[in-house]
């Protein structure tokens, strides 16, 4: 029978927004806007903010011009004013805080801080949701905006995996600090070497996953994601993705971890950004978290052909660096 | 910008069983297990215990025979054994507690008590995860049971939909006493009919609604629901459905209000299931209601034909009463 | 055991292009080129010539400025220039030929004649292949164009439906001149009165329909069809009508007759027309067509609501007639 | 514009049946009965004869015990009794006929024949149709058999691909003798080396291929395929191989040559089995073949990871031999 549950830190609300450097912000802006089919809904300075046609936040994705592709500030909304003071302390107590800055596009103020591997993050609670304008008012009373049939149509910002010299250290940052729930793991070396940790603060499978950086990188990003309703859809998006010649590095197959639907492209400016289905709600408040041995994780795959070695060697920024000593016989792994 | 939110009472995790009574046992144990392809995993005096491949627990329907069909206990789960007390003392100084009783199938103590309208319900923490045999041991290592194949393959229970003579109290009474959000209503009149409220404990858009009863009848059921993956396995269940000539009273279409993709059929016994997927997830902490009107509302689909008068009249038990004087003028409604 | 079979007539390859008169014919465009996702690709006095994005042939609607909406010429490719000479000869005979003229659009002679009902057709060999530009030049090298994600995205023209005074007639001429074979007959009053008859000249299921004109008109179109591959789509492509307040008459559902996967809307100027799936190939060369009387027609569908009145009454150019004496007892039928 | 077409021969009506030898009968049998769900119409000696749901036909694949795996007789339905005749004779003056025998399971006399590699076939016209009994019948009408709901559900019979010496000869005999129509072709080395040939008698984009056997094997089988109608059928056949543990090679995923979503898997006597969806009706008489040189065909995939090497090398008897010289440096081509 269960053992009495620990009361959970049910702080964070979801995923916010993710914000994008890129080195060719007009081609990345295409691919955003004509391929996935996102809308833009203002500018300021370097940087163009952008949503899906799901979301009900005004924005959530920020592409901002750099020199180098890789992850700018990664946003997470609390559930309330109180959870977001809660969080502000704990961060503050950690060490890990920077301070309060004012949030953009129509977003109250926002506490920045960073994770051990030193990915920039802000937590937020004040939102203005979406007004849509007269041409992107949907049909539909209870959908943010019309669904408008261009491009792949990409519904809602899902999650994002991160690269990490020491997973575990993130991992217990996220967990301890956000309260991130633990979902899945990919663990080596009998139990030794972590490979991968999947966790989320919310029903959804996870928002947020921490993987190794074999090349011993720094803050880098493995990829974000967006969902979208259906398998179809994905196969759908992945002729729009070639018709356009967009490079497509894994899928459209099934992960065994997380029993997703993927898609992995580039888009222009380097960035990894997967195209997702299916998986699996987890509403238990008891949930065991399911781990994966060297044979179970396998190719990373439930069916289809394994991931390429590009998988588990590239993020953004793109570094020339070798695979570390030692890594190189780590069998593939597979940030969803 | 937001008001600060109100702290939620989030003790309660998710719709954990629902108990079906049938006058038909045999032939409701055949609609699914043979057709929609659940799994029998327990039996016990009048009562047939059942599960879908994806649910964690043991069983989350219980068949039941009985003179009419209906509703059973309806089960909570809460998210921990302080959240369950929580609850317990609540529903108690309400005067709604009946007591405490033995769980079946693995489940621990359970609390039982009655919504306003007077059907039956109970909260519980203890539960034991389903241990698959072999023979239904998934290959998937984080899927609880083996994806067989048979029939339909529904995946998981979803929501169900209360009929109730007065929408408004017994929507208080979930919010108020259990946590329930609200997310969608419909409201006729001017604002001064509530004709049903779709609400959730969880990110899922609707585990309960209230929907009026325009018979006056008794405690009766509406639906209870099953969720699959994609649309397409809507589509494919309408045709298993045909093929086994169970009624299909609606759909499969695409509702507007929780844009929920919907097949509406009556298990031989008389109860009406639903076979659903799309909809939305609520992730939003300070999520608006969404209301219809008469006219918003319409014929309750955002495309396909209007939902059948049935729809409105008929739940279980099934009484001969007519409808309700002034009910007949009410357009028709859809608890999703 | 199966009698010798007639050597069939295999003169005719398949529908090739649809002409459509339109009083609207900027929304009609919009409709056909921003909705749909078809490409113009020539413009000639009151005409627009667009293709489907799977289309082989240069172009396969014609959309003519006029004062009605309703059907323009109907196009039929023969398989060589020797069965077009023998389809000539036979129509000359029949005294139904009206005589040779220019094609348009790339296309060689093409020679008219008229069906019984007075429908204006034409046969032709000679087609000139698209070459698409390179903006819409495929990835695919088997694909003749660019799949460019744009609205619904439809694949190719596939059938049509006439109505007629005399269904009968009508079939006979389409069997006898012109080598349709019959593939399904919905005939009701014990064998006596036919409603309607689906016939084809390739393995698609049909090619063409002729149904009843219960308003007693003159040559009218009940609808077109246009292919897409997945049912997946036809629900998609729903979304997309709804979101542009396009009217939808009925589906996405199923049909009895052909078991295929329907969407009929309304294209501005008035025409119906169907986004299509399913159905199934015929490659028996002895198939026994299959007859639907009164009681297993039923309501027109597999599963879904029945069709509306609309659907045997609404043709174009629209008519005020009453619905003939006697026809109005005419149980619904549906020519997809 | 189109020079004038050579009157075809329309004489082969469609693929009619595979008849599998098996090492492993009553595993094979489990293969296609309980994970693909056909139904087993018949025993017969060492042989079992099963259908598929859509089959208009008795049955249309012959399981036969034996020591090795590997194709049986290939059997071609004539379109008419005179279109047998001639292609008997037409067998006969080329030398390649063995004379008419019974056929069986309802299937009236055939004519026996090898093709230049050595496959053996045969060619019929009289075929009984198949009578549902009472549990198998459908409640559409035009269906010949219930769909059952158990397991993939494949629809019916599409495609077989064979291995040979020599390509061009046996693609040329195809085309000559029964009037195979070229659709689409992989020749490497400057257009010298016919890698493989993609050729069908209807509207069906291939009914037969012919690949190299770089392993210059006998008579060997490729693999054979059946459809099913949406892409969505084949990412559920995934999964349900996946959970009956049975051996997927490649898939799902897209070809580039036909368009093809295809799934490979070895039913458990060792023979390759696609399930097969998408591509594309070839409608046009005119029809030019796609040729793809090395660089147009790369990976054999339009998305997703490119075929594996046992996709060239892999065939039913499988051989010990190795790959011939010369050919392990031809780049991977990819029989659907």
């Amino acid at each position: 029978m269960n053992a009495p549950a620990k009361e959970p830190i049910l702080d964070i609300a979801h995923f916010g927004r993710m914000e994008l450097m890129t080195p060719k912000l007009d081609r990345s802006l295409w691919y955003f806007k004509d391929v996935l089919g996102m809308e833009v809904v203002a500018t300021a300075g370097d940087s163009v903010f952008l949503r899906a046609y799901g979301d009900y936040a005004t924005s959530t994705l920020k592409l901002t011009a750099a020199k180098d592709a890789g992850p700018g500030c990664i946003s997470w909304r609390a559930v309330s004013p109180q959870a977001l003071e809660r969080r502000v302390k704990a961060l503050e107590a950690a060490g890990l805080g920077i301070g309060w800055a004012d949030g953009d596009v129509g977003r109250g103020k926002v506490y920045r801080f960073r994770d051990p591997e030193g990915h920039l993050m802000d937590v937020y609670y004040e939102e203005q949701k979406y007004e849509a304008p007269d041409h992107l008012r949907s049909t539909l009373k209870n959908l943010p905006q019309k669904y408008t049939g261009r491009g792949v149509g990409v519904r809602r910002l899902d999650h994002l995996a991160l690269m990490a010299k020491d997973v575990g250290k993130n991992r217990e940052f996220a967990m301890d600090l956000l309260g991130f729930r633990l979902r899945e793991q990919v663990i080596y070396n009998n139990g030794q070497t972590e490979i991968g940790s999947w966790m989320s603060c919310s029903a959804v499978h996870h928002e947020m996953a921490y993987v190794a950086d074999i090349k011993q990188g720094n803050s880098r990003l493995h990829h974000f994601s967006f969902w979208i309703d259906n398998r179809e859809d994905v196969l759908r998006a992945a002729d729009i993705l070639r018709e356009n010649e967009v490079f497509i590095e894994a899928g459209p197959s099934k992960h065994n971890n997380s029993q997703a639907f993927y898609l992995y492209s580039y888009e222009p400016g380097g960035n990894r950004v997967e195209i997702y289905s299916g998986s699996y709600l987890v509403l238990a408040p008891d949930f065991e978290p399911v781990t994966w041995n060297e044979e179970e994780r396998g190719p990373g795959v439930y069916w289809g052909s394994a991931l390429p070695p590009s998988f588990i060697e590239y993020g953004t920024p793109n570094i020339a660096a070798p695979v570390a000593a030692g890594a190189e016989k780590t069998p593939v792994f597979d940030p969803q």
